[in-house]
């Protein structure tokens, strides 16, 4: 019998014996499981040691780069693993969404990382804070990569979206990780692992992986470890309150299942297209994965006066939904992750029933096809209605399997208060095309939930659906869910960071920072546009004018453009407006002034003026007004090719020494000149 | 003898008895302090039922305007504060520090609210993110105030500024908070929160106070509470751990003593600016609040050829520090605010010999002005010298009073390595004029810090110097530091609230948040600027042009701007420029020509243009190309007084309809029309 094997410090572990895990399928042992002979406490070190020191020797980009290989590899390999994901239990549909969404995280990171994060090794966060006065005392905050572990530990249902979904930001934001994956599908976990160490393409210590138990692991914790989790609440409990995580403040995550509502809205009668939407959702929710999903609907609210139709329709969908062996093509539900999880799911209906009737199924019997109904953990979709909505059962209980109950509502203010008693939920979801029930509706359970979805006849073809965690939303939710949030974007990224405040000087914060922050020196020499990026450096700056500014200017302006807001033409109708004391030069008039002062107009480096940031016009600009403007290099940000982008600060001051506008003017900059 | 009352539900409780709390100055009983007979759990519901509601129904701007009259009312009443401040063995300076300190947050929330956060009751975060390729499923991330109550566990040490500073963020934030102060003080707490509820400034519920011990105020935690801590790592890892937290999520944050560093630069030789700073730094870390700061400096890290030339000025001006009763002005250190924190002190400061030895000071006498020695808690300021830097004890033992401990260091990568040892820190600071070593060592102890001061004579006259956090700065730190973050600006005032993603329809987003999303509906009618705030709506839309843009049109504004860059003028250098065919039309030129297009010239509602943001030219304009530009409101932000914020959505395409520029234009806009 094979035992899985561990990859830890470099190598592979060769266990003798483990723990057996069984097919979900056909009952068959499909592996054996154990971490024996793991040390746990040399993994983390060689994560610490080796790892880390080679991530963080990368840039943002270098390790998207990285995401982005691992991803496509992968790709490559999915009908292997949809093969070995059918053992679990998992129709092609619910490897799709655990494969194909785990691949997407990879390489959405990646993309993303590129475009919102910069070509560097640490990430510059908010705005410069001026401390004092004079303008010498500055702040910024600097985010940099933990230098532990990110332990992640993983629940059963998504063997290989669960660890790529966390190892992705980790692996972005500098922090290599070891995944420890639910034994009763750790077999695909280890096969996406495999792959990408005998991939080659990671650094190594980037990734670890120990399969069985997670032994002492827990002790060996430090500051500047992560640990993630995902799965039950009681074993988060247990993970939180850890004396290493307690002690060393562990930063911890965690990301529970919980009791997510769907509401239907009072405007979706049967026969609207929104009262179908929910239908549908609703019976996808129960039986994608055989409804093993922490976001599953468990919950479903609707009108008081439309449970019977609601009932009537899920009840006819269920109805049509084939229980069976995977690998038979009509199947649409497959088998639940072991016996062991079907009793779990016959436990909690027994609660669940002491609160409301069931509508649908028989936990006790399911037609199979193509399998030993017995044998295989298969198990009807179950269908319940509770008419005492303030019973604590609906909205404590969860059964992890195909189980949703219906509940009546009265009104906007009973939903809200029901779907609160979930104390807590991952994903919520208000299937209506009225704008104003959805608004305060998601504003009222908002403070309860990690996402919630809206959905309409508009969003209906391009939806994700309700149960789907995307890499650029955040995922997790408080109380109940775990309190955690994963994902989010670049917000996951950050997670695995170190955001320090960093004081000093202006000159001080450029070099930590790498940004001319305002108050550093300039320096004023070649014009900057004759500088190649190889050649410029922040700080470089060039100042153009005084031009004065005439009446005729602005007239001529107007003309030309057609912009003759009163504000530039009508003395008496400037002077009444509570900005100005007559006429002024238009806006777009003295950024094009400005322009015209600070560019060098031979062919050179600067390829393009690509944009304008934070454009603010502080002092109004009269005719007679003289203008002088001070361009200095701000950042520089070389990309892959032949160019970067640099940013320049722009001031355009008045002959007073008065700020007449203040923003960000961003180029193109060859990498070399002449190319 | 008087016993301090608590502030729950509305009412001041009277205790009959409690334990006594002594003048740290003179030993005399000041009050006597319990928290008997109040009922935890209802004031936690009060906070809930009352508070919440009454606060969340407020704009975050109208908060920002509770917490600047607060501030502004305690201001009035700073002279009473400073002398109840002198009895917990504070100086004039030191009270100063905590009580102007905490005004000081109150004010700064107050103002940056203002500036930062829309004047709204909830916060868009974010941008609006793409789902699906067709646009019609979008989302973003919304903030809503969490519907619990802000637990707030103080220390001894800043009686008002400890309060303050988290009762800032979550009063903005919009949720309650629960104040329960360190006995040894709580009479200065208890006095703030007495002047804040006879000023009659706030809504019911949203402050309370329990002085004495906090009983069984944890086990009545909920899923949308909070709780925040100050204070040792131990009664913080208690808390962390408490069932009622673990169990239901509740967000925790802690802030613990930490063993921070200050750096001196190897450039910083005896007789440099820098030198003086760092000596002068060190000594009134030492001794302001007589060391009693969990921001102070315990590790001193000097060049190893420096610490005797170090010992020796950090000694000298020791020497010179007058220890005794605030009440005489010659003092400059007061007494630690206990007997039982000296003798802490003493002991901690036996294991410190173990590893150094002492240079300055004797732990167990000190000439004291204008009390008695013993009687008031009175210590004199201990400098220590340790040879061998990888003992533990100096980067482990943390004695809280004025006790440093200097340690030489041989390179960069050294004292990186020594500054890890702490294991976390809240603050550290590093005293150089050197640019290099600064970058260098910020961005090598980032991960271990929460801020990093860089000193140099250039920021020494606005520094607010190593042991102050700053309201618009992270106040945290990983690993010992307790793994929380508090301030930071409005990063405390999202901490309060919970983050939800929002996915639907543009329409359906639209209509949660309130900010027209690209894909809604655009409703064209009566020209937008014909409209006052009141009038205005979003989703308002102007469509103007076509507008041909000619080779004479680009000559003309080249020769009037005196932008004469190459890509417009030369042709062939155009050509060969990578993001170009030929001429092309300026960036300037053809935002200009846009905003003739949607202006309407009539004096009207729309005052003026003070800025643009989020400017991208997307696709070259050249000779012969139409504009045409769609502007459309985008976002409503009244403010106080008589006209508010719009912001509208900008787009300006071709004929072909391919994207030319994208950018928000911000105008103010009157109220009223006519006014």
């Amino acid at each position: 019998m094979t035992v899985l094997r561990s990859y830890v410090g470099g190598r592979w572990t060769a266990p003798d014996d483990g723990q057996p895990v069984h097919d979900a399928v056909t009952g068959q042992e499909v592996v054996r499981v154990s971490s024996e002979g793991v040390d746990m406490r040399a993994a983390l070190e060689y994560a610490r040691a080796t790892g880390g020191p080679g991530l963080r020797a990368l840039t943002f980009h270098e390790r998207a780069a990285l995401a982005k290989a691992v991803g496509l590899m992968l790709r490559e390999h999915r009908e292997e693993l949809y093969a070995l994901s059918a053992r679990t239990g998992a129709t092609l549909g619910d490897s799709r969404f655990d494969i194909d969404g785990g691949i997407g995280v990879l390489l959405s990171y990646a993309s993303k990382a590129k475009r919102e994060l910069p070509n560097d090794r640490f990430y510059v966060e908010g705005a410069v804070e001026q401390l004092g006065r004079g303008g010498q005392f500055v702040a910024q905050h600097v985010l940099t990569p933990r230098l532990g572990v990110a332990v992640q530990i993983n629940a059963f249902n998504f063997p290989v979206w669960g660890p790529l979904e966390k190892f992705a930001p980790a692996l972005i934001g500098g922090v290599p990780s070891l995944i420890k994956p639910a034994s009763q599908t750790s077999y695909l976990t280890a096969r996406v692992v495999e792959l990408i160490v005998e991939s080659g393409l990671l650094p190594d210590g980037v990734l670890q992986l120990v399969c069985g138990s997670a032994g002492d692991l827990l002790d060996h914790l430090g500051e500047q470890d992560l640990l993630s989790f995902t799965g039950s609440a009681a074993t988060a409990q247990r993970l939180r309150s850890h004396p290493s995580v307690v002690a060393r403040s562990v930063r911890f995550n965690a990301e529970a299942d919980s009791l997510n509502c769907s509401i239907l809205g009072p405007d979706a009668e049967p026969g609207t297209a929104e009262f179908d939407l929910y239908v549908k959702q609703l019976v996808t929710e129960m039986t994608v994965k055989a409804g093993q999903k922490c976001t599953a609907i468990r919950r479903a609210f609707v009108p008081r006066e439309r449970v019977d139709a609601v009932v009537a329709a899920v009840s006819a969908r269920l109805a049509k939904i084939v229980v069976g062996n995977p690998a038979d093509e009509s199947v649409r539900m497959g088998a639940l992750a072991s016996l062991e999880q079907r009793e779990e799911v016959r436990r909690s209906l027994k609660a669940l029933r002491e609160a409301g009737r069931l509508a649908f199924g028989d936990p006790e019997h399911v037609d199979v096809v193509g399998a030993d109904a017995e044998r295989g953990a298969f198990i009807s979709p179950l269908l319940l209605v509770c008419e005492d909505t303030r019973r604590a059962e609906p909205h404590e209980v969860e059964a992890f399997g195909p189980v949703s109950t219906i509940m009546g509502y009265t009104d906007t203010a009973d939903v809200i208060d029901l779907a609160a008693r979930g104390l807590g939920s991952l994903a919520g979801s208000i299937v209506t095309a009225d704008a104003d029930f959805a608004r305060d509706v998601v504003l009222g359970v908002a403070p309860w939930h990690g996402r919630l979805l809206v959905l309409d006849s508009e969003a209906a073809p391009e939806s994700t659906g309700h149960g789907s965690p995307l890499p650029m939303l955040v995922h997790g939710g408080p109380g109940r869910a775990g309190g955690g949030e994963e994902l989010g974007g670049m917000r996951g990224v950050l997670h695995h960071m170190q955001r320090t405040a960093v004081q000093g000087s202006p000159r001080m914060l450029s070099a930590v920072t790498g940004r001319w922050v305002r108050g550093a020196a300039r320096t004023e020499g070649e014009h900057p546009f004759r500088k190649s990026l190889a050649e410029l450096r922040i700080g470089d700056t060039v100042v153009g004018g005084p031009r004065a500014v005439s009446l005729e200017d602005i007239e001529h302006f107007a003309e030309f453009t057609g912009d003759t807001f009163y504000a530039h033409m009508d003395e008496e109708a400037a002077a009444a407006n509570p900005f100005f004391d007559g006429r002024v030069a238009h806006g777009y008039l003295i950024v094009s002034l400005a322009a015209g002062l600070f560019v060098q107009p031979d062919p050179g480096p600067v390829l393009a003026n690509y944009g304008i940031d934070n454009l603010r016009f502080l002092t109004p600009v009269y005719p007679g007004d003289e203008l002088t403007v001070t361009l200095t290099c701000k950042q520089i940000s070389p990309r892959e090719g032949e160019y970067g982008e640099v940013r320049w600060d722009a001031e355009l001051t008045k002959q007073d020494g008065s700020v007449a506008a203040q923003y960000d003017v961003l180029t193109m900059v060859a990498k070399r000149w002449p190319a």
